[in-house]
């Protein structure tokens, strides 16, 4: 046994570490296919604050770096273990502690689930808006700190715009409380934003307080059927010329219409080649009008056929398609999922970059996509084992990363950097902007123990 | 002449230098009553980002610290020079660079004056939401280095919901780029965040791109008026728990409209002892019934009267009032503001705890408040040059920060903290939240020159 999982066993209850190597090979990585790993020298599941402090000092004792994770479902790597590293897991501190009313918002400690929150605020007429594709599995925790997205951030925003105050073991292992619960404040810098997204490199995250929404209004559903994926791409463009501000906008092509019709036979691919899926929330007659105003702008850019569902049965039903969209690519082979994001009017151009890329290198790109905020997730597809189509699909991803920083976007538009993308951030801020995160970094974390090597290059 | 000056004459057209002591003065310090301040060594115009860089240096050649400014319209001394100071001045850099309708955001230099930005992106159908009392005359650089904060945060936000991307001259004088112009991204950390309202303690802000909305639907004015202060506030509370997201609340107290009334003569004190105005930006029948359940709202709490205003005109008049606030107490004395901000259930203990301080050290404390979001703002009022009347003051003032922690708020909901409020901020934050601003000012800003001294202790 190492000298540090020797120092967690002696200060922490022995239930709550784990040494067995093949106990810990769970909770050593997340979900990011190709993402480097190694084996740790223990896993931690912490019950309360206290401990996760406990883990940290042990750490900083023995110079081990320590790396969080809550349900490990990210996409970057983020959460992966290397050797020899703590792996503290967070899923046990799963209690949502209040829900106000008044002050619309919740308390949670990081394990609790993304739909867990959801319930919990429906219950009082309340609702939490960030909805990562991951909410029936991830974390709080994990949201927060890879700055979880989602379907309705086109309308609503994203993890960072509902984070009000957390609670955080810093680099130097003490436990401070950032951030507030009132509903404006600026005393101060704003370390709850500079901590949301930090990937577990500047703190580890013990609590959570978000803001809240009331309940939404019923959506109404739009569905444009299109003959193929670039004109799909114009009517994105479209909707955003006509001004409309839709609270869901998703994209699916042909592969992944096809993939989940060979698997559910919903009979997608007789309507046509790619999917365009929009909602409105707009209250009373004003939300029906453009609702009707979508399904036209859809039938201008060319969809053969567009219509607003007739009642919420038949939006759920077209909506149920856009959420088997990955289950059904994952029958397809190994899926490496892409996260680019560009401004509305690179929509068009970063898609055919992306089939001129999937074309060049013979590559499967099936095309899923958060349309209407240019957040699109081309996921690469290789047979198990084929590494030679897995070679071919490293320099295809790399090519979108690179097309995507011509266009003007950004690398990740919610997954996250990880190890996936560390070489990516490097060209997208430059090396000055990267000396600034190196700066903050060793501000909050001097000891360099926190998930180091993350995110940028040390 | 100091070897600062002489060298931003060197370096500098001599028209961006002013070195006269007396032409100085108007630039030495913003609107805080009570902000020390001190005569600068220069005060440089600049025109462009080349010459903020070339001031930096100069002043890191010297170790000289330098103070940015805008219009100067800030309360809490964070503008203010120091003996021997640099102070810089964005307000020639004052031109709209871009309004991109398609992804609803525009670039502008800092200099640009609020009113103009909204006036520009009105001209494009699309609207810059954050909205505070000085917006027709301070400038955006200056509403990023404080984060704004405004009428409609109460719906909409505050200036950091709306800021998309910075450049920025460092505290090592380089020019960076921070920021992106997507929809979504979690590349690295949030140094735009960090930024924002960081009162140029960590960078001078040489370009800013904010994200813009569609044009606001019109809103219907509610007015209540009610017999005193306490039952106003119990309908704020009430207006929350009503489940109502109105798109303003504002708060009157009797002071202010017997000021407003002895200046304009519009009658507002026959009415009632303190006036709410609310405004529902709902569109369509859902939008009426709004309006309606908060007249209701209103008068269950207490309104003598309360009622939808019948047309635009009418609620623009009531409104008229509340903009006068400002300028109608200025003629009651010397005003120092309060800035602070409570959770929505302790607004009425928060008002009372105002009455009681004013009364007991015998200080005339006028209240206005945006109300809806907690955010109340008493007005200090003392007799010119009674300095006897001012210790009072001074008092009152400490005790209305340390009420407001006690009740769980935080001293600043949008003023920011400066030299005023900076021992309140140690007070709110502690000592180790202090230590990780010390740690992120040393990371940015190595060698000490921006604006020390302010927001926190060195």
């Amino acid at each position: 046994m190492s000298d540090i999982a020797a120092t967690l066993l002696a200060c922490l209850p022995a239930d709550d570490v784990i040494t067995d190597p093949d106990a810990m090979v769970a909770y050593a990585r997340d979900q990011a296919e190709w993402g480097a790993w190694g084996a740790p020298s223990a896993v931690v599941r912490a019950r309360s604050t206290d401990e996760v402090q406990a883990t940290v000092r042990a750490c900083l004792q023995h110079g081990t770096p320590i790396v969080a994770r809550g349900a490990g479902t990210g996409l970057s790597g983020a959460a992966n273990a290397e050797a020899g590293w703590v792996v503290l897991s967070l899923e046990r501190m799963d209690q949502v502690l209040e829900v106000n009313t008044l002050d619309r918002l919740a308390v949670v400690q990081p394990g609790v689930i993304n739909d867990q929150l959801r319930a919990a605020a429906a219950e009082h007429g309340l609702w939490y808006p960030p909805d990562p594709g991951s909410a029936p599995w991830s974390t709080i925790g994990g949201n927060v700190a890879t700055n979880a997205g989602g379907m309705c951030c086109v309308k609503y925003g994203v993890t960072r715009d509902y984070v009000l105050a957390l609670e955080v073991v810093t680099g130097t292992g003490e436990v401070v409380r950032v951030g507030r619960r009132t509903a404006k404040g600026v005393v101060g810098y704003d370390v709850v934003g500079l901590l949301t997204g930090s990937e577990g490199t500047l703190g580890i995250i013990t609590e959570v307080t978000v803001r809240l929404r009331p309940a939404r209004e019923p959506e109404r559903t739009v569905a444009g059927f299109f003959p193929d994926l670039l004109s799909a791409g114009r009517a994105v463009t479209a909707a955003a010329e006509a001004g409309l501000t839709p609270s869901l906008l998703e994209l699916m092509d042909r592969t992944l219409l096809q993939a989940v019709d060979d698997w559910k036979h919903m009979g997608l691919t007789t309507e046509a080649d790619t999917m365009l899926l929009g909602r409105i929330d707009t209250p009373g007659e004003r939300g029906d009008a453009e609702a009707e105003t979508m399904a036209e702008v859809f039938r201008v850019a060319g969809a053969v056929d567009a219509a607003v569902a007739e009642d919420a049965e038949e939006g759920e039903l077209l909506f149920a398609a856009r959420r088997l969209a990955y289950p059904a690519a994952e029958r397809l082979g190994t899926i490496l999922t892409e996260d680019v994001c560009v401004p509305k009017d690179q929509v068009v151009p970063m898609l055919e970059r992306i089939q001129e890329i999937g074309r060049r290198h013979g590559t499967t790109i099936a095309n899923a996509a958060h349309a209407g905020d240019g957040n699109l997730h081309p996921l690469l597809v290789t047979e198990p084992g084929n590494t030679e189509q897995l070679g071919r699909a490293h320099r295809a991803f790399g090519e979108i990363i690179a097309a995507c920083l011509e266009l003007g976007g950004t690398i990740s538009g919610e997954h996250g950097v990880g190890t996936l993308k560390r070489d990516g951030l490097h060209a997208e801020l430059g090396e000055p902007v990267v000396d600034l995160h190196r700066a903050i970094k060793a501000a909050l974390d001097p000891h360099g123990i926190m998930n180091p090597g993350k995110v940028f290059r040390p």
